[in-house]
């Protein structure tokens, strides 16, 4: 029986500022990626975050960024290796005192947006982000883009596990990687769309690429997001659909 | 014999921005408090002095503040009770992440600046960073002001240990408050006298008032500071007058 | 004819975060109060917000708060009142900026948040805030707390235009502060009551306290809430009504 | 008669820390380039810091950087060319503000760090900064590298006049590049050999490459570090050897 992870990213409010669709997202997903406070979440909207995590049931992870509030994390900084060792470091022990604080642990780590990016494209950044992993804790789980190298080389090289990412609302290009969000169509916002390409990732490890071609896609989870109505909408109907065909749908450590 | 533990604020820096005379001050203490990048100190500045607080041998400390870069933590600010735990918590458990990595652990938290003074006279803030002190983990010890009771009571009140802080190079008033720095005489910057007030504290568990009279000072750790090369010269002039006197200068924990 | 100016916030996103409905604002007040980037706004939000004011023909004022983008400029901070008059010349002149290469320029200055309230009672707080607005430019309206003397002082002796803002939708106390939101029905919600307080205002000079009592409220500008669709309709209500009854609404400098 | 603008970068410190030698420089340069709050400079900075350079009768610049404290702007941050122009406005506006509060005004803007470098090489953000530049004033000087072409152009093509900038103790490679700070002796530290770079540009507007080779370097004005102490003495002995040879050192607008 296939089976996979849905995980979806959380906490992104920031003081006054709030973000997402926290509560209806957690009633859909495995695991959850907790914002640490450099570009989104601050100690506040972490503590409850976990908390809503934690009764969900859902398996916690830290979801660290770079220092980046104005650019909420989605502008490429190219910093130090070290710094960002250290930032990762940073940010997950801070989330980690947060979970034991609520008699649970963290389980993994997904890098956001801009370092996430920059990770799948440059194994330098790879490494110094799997180093900052390690050091918070050799057991976490490294999430990163299935279709990439850099961050499941990077993993390896360091003995972490890793957890290949796909995503159900993007396109994929015949290379594998995502189609850029700036090219029309590059989202799906056809719930039944969305929801297909997610089974078949799930049942197939394959995915239809923007050239009508079939290409292969490990995944062991799937990025479910919830930035609008629409999107849980989405979200939903991607939970529904790998239930009703049969997948499992359970977090990375179950 | 009498014993007592010396601690210094250090990792006080930030960026590009240097503070302090942190080598300096390791050799002469036995406890650090490491800013932990909310009023000072960043993961690079707090991964640097962790490293040379466990190469110098000295005791591990969390030195919390209010999210102030802009005013060092020096400014007052009415937060939230709710929020300053969580800024304790996530504040603590980021630096013991570091300290996990180093191979060490978090002994003690000593609130910093604004929040230190805050929770010297108020019993809900002291309150606050006791819970958030709890949480990070029930081991810690909380060291505050000797002479005011917010801080103890609100330790005691959770069970957790605490540490009652004294200045060498402060003066006292009658009550037992420190007299305000706005004062002229207020910092004692002659070696010999700090040292003087250092010896009586730990020998005596008493002090000479701005008014003269002798009053109690029970203490279990002396601050010593060192912002400037007279200051470091104060400190080293203190653990000198201890150790040839016959106090045993070492860690709470020892 | 009576007169009156309507004032909102605006602005006062920051980042990917927004906040407030500040379109439907625009459309029914007669000045506008744009967040400076130090408790929300950033250079894109400003540039923005300024357009949008220009568009609507509304009088632009500056809303600089304490440099808090976590606590959102709400929590009262101790700074030193050269630091409060210096970020309130840095705010204002940012602001200056904007408005300059919009082809308008800034007519007043309404503290926000945490830095309003400190004003309301605190002549050392107001002073700072006059001296900082006098240097930015000494045509520029300070507008303050009509219940209360310390800005009206300050500026008076600065020499600065004073403008005395009223609330449609808080509850006076006898004394003519504003009833503390922690009690219940300190804020009116009812369109129709904050429509009738704010005629009663700006016709009569008066409100009814909480006590039953009538008091004296003068007021140059009513500040008009859009912090969501209710506060709206309490706004739409409230300019209707002023005009129902011949007030003129106009902005201050008219 | 040949002469050159020397400038320096100032008011780099934030909050509690310091950074620099701005007396012994603004007695030195005759252009000041102030940090304006985004990579370092605060309001209380900024005032002292104008105040200092209106003192010593030096013409006033801003310092616009990226905002990022914790790496000082010098991280290179693809941020969108909208947001890079609205921060430029930001900044410069500010200082506009403190500029006027000291009966003076901005004279040059000079972009710091990472921006500076990234608007040498990439023309999208160069026209970003100028189009930040132009709407805070079209009577304002763009200060750029000397050595290539985009911030130049993108002067020109905005009607900005433009001031080339050279440096009289970093090598030049033969492309008219600088030859990276990681290489060994990319950066003069003896004031001889600076001082005969710099007298060498002024008054023959060429300079000797790595490679042994002359190229030509037309420069309106020279920077001049002051970050320790070996630094300005460089900057002492630039001036001294301009001043001896008759290169009139005067500031850009003179």
């Amino acid at each position: 029986m296939p089976r996979i992870d849905l995980n979806a990213d959380v906490g992104e409010g920031f003081g006054a500022w709030a973000m997402g669709a926290d509560a209806e997202l957690l009633a859909l997903v495995t695991s959850a990626n907790v914002a640490c406070g450099f570009h989104a979440g601050d100690p506040a909207v972490m503590d409850r975050t976990v908390g809503l995590a934690v009764r969900a049931g859902v398996a916690l992870g830290a979801h660290p960024g770079h220092a980046d509030l104005r650019g909420f994390g989605r502008r490429p900084i190219q910093a130090a290796p070290e710094d960002i060792e250290r930032d990762v470091l940073y940010q997950v022990g801070a989330l980690q005192a947060f979970a034991r604080a609520h008699g649970t642990r963290v389980l993994h780590v997904k890098p956001h947006g801009a370092l996430y990016n920059q990770a799948a494209e440059d194994e330098t950044v790879a490494r110094a982000i799997v180093r900052g992993v390690a050091r918070a804790g050799r057991e976490l789980i490294l999430v990163g883009l299935a279709s990439t190298e850099p961050m499941r080389r990077a993993a390896q090289a360091e003995g972490l596990r890793f957890a290949a990412e796909a995503f159900a609302d993007r396109r994929y290009n015949a290379a594998g990687t995502l189609q850029s969000r700036r090219e029309p169509g590059s989202v799906l916002t056809d719930p039944v769309q969305a929801a297909a390409q997610a089974v078949k990732i799930a049942t197939e490890g394959r995915v239809i690429a923007t050239d009508g071609r079939e290409i292969t896609l490990q995944a062991d989870t799937l990025c479910l997001h919830g930035d609008n109505p629409a999107a849980v909408a989405n979200a939903a109907a991607v939970r529904r659909a790998l239930e009703a065909v049969g997948v499992a749908v359970q977090a990375l450590a179950g």
